[in-house]
């Protein structure tokens, strides 16, 4: 008699792999993370979720970002059971887009207008063609190893990508305002758009801020040129400020890109531009079978009506400040280096002295099997259902898995 | 006292051209439609629709492609509502992912692997980045004027496109073998893919289903130089057959794009492929936050497992062959030239002597007034919820609608 039954997850996973290439796809693909993290889940409720053998973890993903007011939100929930009852799919919008619009005007300050799509990659795509239109130039400044989305022209992989795919694109670094004034230089006439992520959050590296010198830098380029200024939110947005995470710096861009956290799951991207953009975002021919989908809308309308309504963003705030200081206290009393970076509302938590990740995949393992549920290398993110108490309760099982590390691989 | 309150679809339409650049985009924008359509719907059950100011269709759009069941459906929503409660968005797949590209492979003669996604132009961008990634080589046949989805590589507008864009694509014409050729030919040893429509469904233009001569010859072109034959079956998919459209010509594709139509409104699109293909797709990067989803991916399931067990394709085919020969017999009657064209399931309609679509528009109108909704040119769509009593309603109303064109264009 084998003890070794395999588990629901080593099943599913062994299915997938006859049927799926590879057995996953994209940056839900397991093996991108250590060894024994699941890779199917059952369910969830609130910041807790069970995956397909029954076991519990205090989630610190949140979906890779979607979820922002926790699984099962009652009021999104029933918005959502709503619009669903009505219709979701219709040969139009329902009143629904007008009123979402009408919102996302409200809350962020750069936007007279909104548009609509699915995947932050979409929301990113139609930025740069809106601005190539507006601008009738070509090259877009981005920033080095800056995640934009998947599609050929910024995947971060350049399997099946032509040289063309870029050609217009020129590189700067993140909070360097001299690359970026020499990237601009490069582009000569011929410069469309600026496009620079809320924060720098680049895989596995120090999250950083933009500083307010580099956020001026980049206004005052788009100023100079007429090129747009396009804020790629659509990992941060929501989290750090309802208006757009450069209202923290004093910088309103021309266009933003929105997805993830929009509509607490539900599958929805937007553009937000000012009036000088309009008409090129009207010219433009961009659309989707599901863009117009009510239910997401509905979802995201309850979504950013209870953030601004409870101030969503202060309180992931002062929970994940409360994460950070835990952590830095365990820490100092475990004698180990760590490098704590990004917003509180979305930390990145790396090793000193860990260049392998070694430290930082034992840390993760060894939460997880105590019910905590960490990334050693990409932003984490913390939601409105997270309590104090379960930030308690997560932090006792980092303890623990910080001292295994120490075990393992001493003091530093 | 003004008699002329604005209906509910004019309010929305003021209040949407404030917040939405030209009021709406893309292939939603009623102003591509006649004039007294509406652009905002308030719910949907079955074949029929109600707009915001309550009035009822019998629609022959299902959302552009997507509704093939009808709304509401009584086993897609009990198993997206079963879903739903457990978790739609999460840290990784559920088992619906698995279970769902078992089906799909199951279904698809071609296919021994899937991957799934949100958009129609996802799926055929992943088609093309597959393609590349197999071959290393960079030149894709398309059909003139095909639509393959709305990224600066395929949108029909070439407003905020770069020349780069579209550097590597070379234009044949549909069922014509010989263009064919001389594209793969121009191509020389840089063929990476022929990509090519389920069938000629080009707006306002006569739908044609592909030859078998032409079929043959883009299967021969694949065969012969290692290239990759992609059939884009985002629009027609699973409902010429329920194994691909281009079963109906005997030729199988390496890879297929699929939308729409596969989950019955809700948002997912998948690509298809061979074992040739395999370690190609698991090679590329493509992700997106949202398209491990389990919501749309357990409404497929039951999408697909449904029209399977009813043999939904042979009824969409019946009831659309019973509108067109109620249309075909009502012309006659009239004395009107009409030309029917594409499979039944997806008919356009067109009228003699319209360049200007102005009878085109007459008919949709004045069927609109008696509660049918129609499009003027571009590919409509039966669902199974289509009934013999729901089509002979509606061919009541374009018998009317036949009459008031021939009255104010006169027989032709």
């Amino acid at each position: 008699m084998s003890e070794h039954r395999p588990t629901r997850d080593q099943e599913l996973k062994a299915r997938a792999r006859r049927v799926i290439p590879g057995g996953m796809w994209g940056h839900l693909d397991v093996k991108r993370q250590p060894p024994g993290y699941p890779q199917y889940f059952e369910r969830a409720r609130g910041c807790r979720m069970w995956d397909v053998d029954g076991r519990e973890y205090i989630d610190f993903m949140c979906s890779w970002g979607p979820i922002i007011l926790g699984h099962h939100d009652a009021e999104v929930d029933a918005a959502v059971r709503a619009q669903a009852e009505a219709g979701d799919c219709l040969n139009g919008p329902s009143a629904r887009l007008v009123e979402l619009a009408e919102l996302v005007v409200e809350l962020v300050p750069h936007a007279d207008w909104a548009m609509f799509s699915k995947n932050g990659t979409d929301a990113t795509t139609v930025c740069v063609t809106i601005a190539r239109a507006a601008t009738k130039r070509r090259k877009v400044l981005a920033a080095r190893r800056a995640y934009h989305g998947a599609a050929p022209w910024c995947t971060p992989s350049l399997i099946g990508v032509t040289a063309e795919d870029r050609a217009h694109i020129v590189h700067f670094d993140y909070n360097d305002p001299e690359s970026l004034r020499q990237a601009a230089a490069e582009a000569k006439d011929d410069l469309a758009a600026i496009l620079v992520s809320a924060f720098r959050h680049d895989l596995g590296r120090d999250h950083e801020l933009p500083t307010r010198d580099f956020a001026a830098a980049a206004r005052d380029i788009c100023d100079r040129t007429g090129a747009a200024l396009i804020v790629d939110d659509v990992r941060a947005g929501f989290r750090l400020h309802m208006g757009g995470s450069w209202e923290l710096v004093g910088v309103r861009p021309d266009l933003a890109a929105w997805s993830k956290a929009i509509a607490n799951g539900h599958a929805l991207a937007a553009v937000t531009g000012s009036d000088r953009f309009r008409e090129a975002a009207s010219s433009v021919f961009t659309t989707g079978s599901f863009w117009c989908a009510s239910v997401p809308m509905a979802a995201a309308i309850a979504t950013l009506t209870k953030l601004r309504d409870i101030d969503g963003v202060a309180h992931m705030h002062a929970m994940g400040q409360r994460l950070r200081d835990g952590l830095a206290t365990q820490a100092k009393t475990h004698g180990i280096g760590l490098r704590q970076s990004g917003p509180p509302q979305m930390p990145l938590v790396l090793f000193e002295d860990d260049a392998d990740l070694a430290k930082g995949t034992l840390f993760c393992q060894e939460a997880l099997r105590r019910g905590v549920f960490l990334h050693q290398n990409h932003t984490m993110f913390l939601s409105v259902a997270h309590t104090a108490a379960d930030i308690d309760q997560a932090l006792e099982a980092t303890d623990a898995a910080l001292k295994t590390v120490v075990e393992r691989f001493g003091a530093a």
